[in-house]
């Protein structure tokens, strides 16, 4: 049976590995490492660095290229559904040619793979096509961490609920009912300037946890115009863009 | 200035530790470890073990005790804050006591400085008496993430929101509204009781990510007794317990 470990490698940094993370990467015979096909060159080129620069044994590295979501299917999740079919196809094919029987796979993923990623949904794939495979989470810290710890401030006020979301559900649903405090992730487009910007206060962060980090605060009508453009001249700059926010009503 | 940084260690291993954390704690002139005073020795145990068996330095380390939060006062909040402003004072009168001007004091939170922890909100307590002190959080893997990856399931579904709450909460509002993925903390008194048991599945775990970690998952009309009861055993036979779950609504 091959163990498929999905390794959550945080933010951006190497330092935000965990030791578990760590001997987890050192003990595979192979390690899966996409290359991100477009932008995001700078996401590849940390999971090299880890492996160059951090792990003690070499273990043997094969990379692959991501294939292209397509953006214009219909329906978002049946988009994703197809991309995530194609991405367990190539793990599949990876891991025939180039894993001996009861070996230890890996693949490095960004943040925590519990969290707005694909990579366990993707290995369930596998599994559900035969192959023999255990799969093994080794979490990491998350972009939400990282924002939080950069700015300072907890996630939830004292006893009270948070909500993690995304810029789709906050553009199309609005503000959650029963909580003050709303973490919104995966948002290409600013979607807090779709909600009424009164008595909210937001916290933002561009390239969190990584050297070209951008942190802005404040109450969002005041701010949130300033975040739109700062978040598209980085993006201009850079080539790309990760950013994440936390939106909190004043009491 | 005082700089005081609030390190997530995570949940129970010192294996959870990241680098960041390793080299923040390396770096400490002067190392706040709190005795959790009644059960929970364990905790302050591997704090120690953290010190004595994962840093390359000795940094120099006091112990103190925690105040006991009056449960008695009426409203759960007030209690709260004032045990809050209690163990300011303790911090206060130990950096006082104990840091040379400029040191860089750390204190090891566990979980994460930024979730369902009051660390952040003592240390502003500080900054409002007017101690000179910058407060930096190095964040860290929280046990809801050790449960997501002890069950090897995601947090959320594909692009869908996730509320993260507390047991009280949970009780006195019932499932939150616009979501069908609850994560719940700070239960002392299985409050997944109270809620309706129908198309609710649950993922429980009990001392995650340590040697003696249960898990159970399932239905909640069918597990939800089998829960009851193993986590009333685990605390009788060790005395403490610290248990997480995630309920999802079956779609």
């Amino acid at each position: 049976m091959i163990t498929l470990s999905l390794v959550g490698i945080g933010s951006g940094n190497p330092d935000h590995l965990t030791l578990q993370a760590i001997k987890t990467l050192e003990g595979a015979d192979l390690i899966l490492l996409p290359r991100k096909g477009d932008e995001k060159t700078e996401l590849a080129d940390l999971r090299r660095d880890i492996v160059a620069g951090v792990l003690k044994t070499a273990p043997s590295v094969v990379e692959f290229d991501y294939p292209v979501r397509d953006a214009k299917t219909p329906k978002y999740l049946d988009g994703v559904n197809t991309w995530h079919d194609a991405l367990a196809s190539i793990w599949g094919g990876l891991i025939a040619e180039h894993a001996k029987p009861n070996a230890n796979v890996a693949l490095m993923v960004w943040g925590d793979p519990s969290l707005y990623d694909s990579t366990l949904r993707i290995a369930d794939r596998l599994i559900a096509q035969g192959l023999d495979i255990k799969v093994e989470v080794v979490p990491g810290i998350t972009s939400l961490q990282m924002l939080t710890a950069a700015h300072g401030i907890p996630l939830n006020d004292l006893g009270a609920p948070v909500v993690i979301t995304t810029g789709r559900q906050l553009r199309e649903n609005g503000w959650p009912d029963g909580t003050n405090a709303v973490a919104v992730m995966l948002d290409g487009e600013c979607s807090f300037k779709h909600i009424d910007q009164e008595g909210i206060d937001i916290w933002w962060g561009g390239y969190v946890g990584m050297p070209q980090q951008i942190l802005k605060a404040g109450p969002l009508a005041k701010v949130g115009a300033d975040i739109i453009r700062t978040r598209a001249e980085a993006r201009e700059l850079n080539g790309w863009i990760m950013d994440i926010y936390l939106l909190r009503k004043r009491a």
